[in-house]
């Protein structure tokens, strides 16, 4: 089993959860909203210049460093679907702009079914 | 050290949280909310109809594949505080019904406590 | 690569943005918010007092057990920058009081980014 993370444009949801369900993958969590930066977006200068209270940095970057607000998906799959899950939402997501957003896959050890009790990869 | 993390009712928190007081368990983090959905809720073929318009499936499960608002609650303990922590959670949790939840167990290699800068066991 | 989840005080996740950019490390994520509690801060008895609706107990500690709004911020980071990072963290937050918050290293297993489809360590 594996802990897969996806953060997404908040605009892909829909489309997100429809391909992952036509991958048979019907089991995820949403968070309402995460804020987030790729890489290399803002310059350590330009930083320092907002915090110095530069007039050119400020209007470069805005009076803070800005996290864009995505979602961030959380699915619990086992082996067999890392693939297909994946695949599902690069599918999904690809418009080939930044901000498209990553996928993690974390390792999982265990997973439990609360209402019956049950453990292991049947849960997932 | 393990990196637990359950998604309950929302109604469940309290009593969650004072199970797990009561486990001597009590360092946690909740999010606000999450949503979240288990498996084999939705026929894909519904899912289809509800895209293309068909008025029947849209009857049957709304105008988008509805997400349940739930919370995740992330738990950081020591290895012998796994399973009081996985039978704290059931307890507090358990109602037979769809929906109760689920638990996952992820590796955690490292914690850090900010103020004293100590790591290890010590810290969760 | 590593999943690094730091738990901070709302008011320090600017100072913690900049420390962390300064470190050379930008790309992270940041929920809204988390409702956390740190170790050790309620008596199981003062708690049982709270549910009996004991007055002494209420008192001390409100209605219900209190968990603190606090920040989780996650970042993933190649290996050679966990230290720095968590230095990063620790510099930004530390004020020896309560409260300042904690870090967890996680395991990476994959990381993908969705507008090449590229994997692996060039990602984060």
């Amino acid at each position: 089993m594996k802990t897969i993370m996806a953060i997404i444009r908040i605009d892909k949801m829909n489309e997100t959860k429809e391909a992952l369900i036509e991958a048979e993958i019907d089991s995820f969590m949403a968070t309402g909203r995460v804020f987030g930066r790729g890489k290399g977006k803002y310059d350590a200068k330009v930083l320092e210049g907002v915090k110095e209270g530069v007039p050119e940095a400020i209007e470069l970057m805005g009076p803070e460093p800005r996290l864009r607000p995505q979602r961030l998906l959380t699915i619990i799959v086992n082996d067999n679907f890392v693939k297909p899950c994946i695949d599902a939402i690069m599918k999904a997501n690809r418009t080939d702009t930044p901000g498209d957003g990553k996928i993690f896959v974390l390792p999982l050890e265990e997973a439990y079914r609360v209402r019956t009790g049950e453990s292991g990869t049947i849960v997932v």
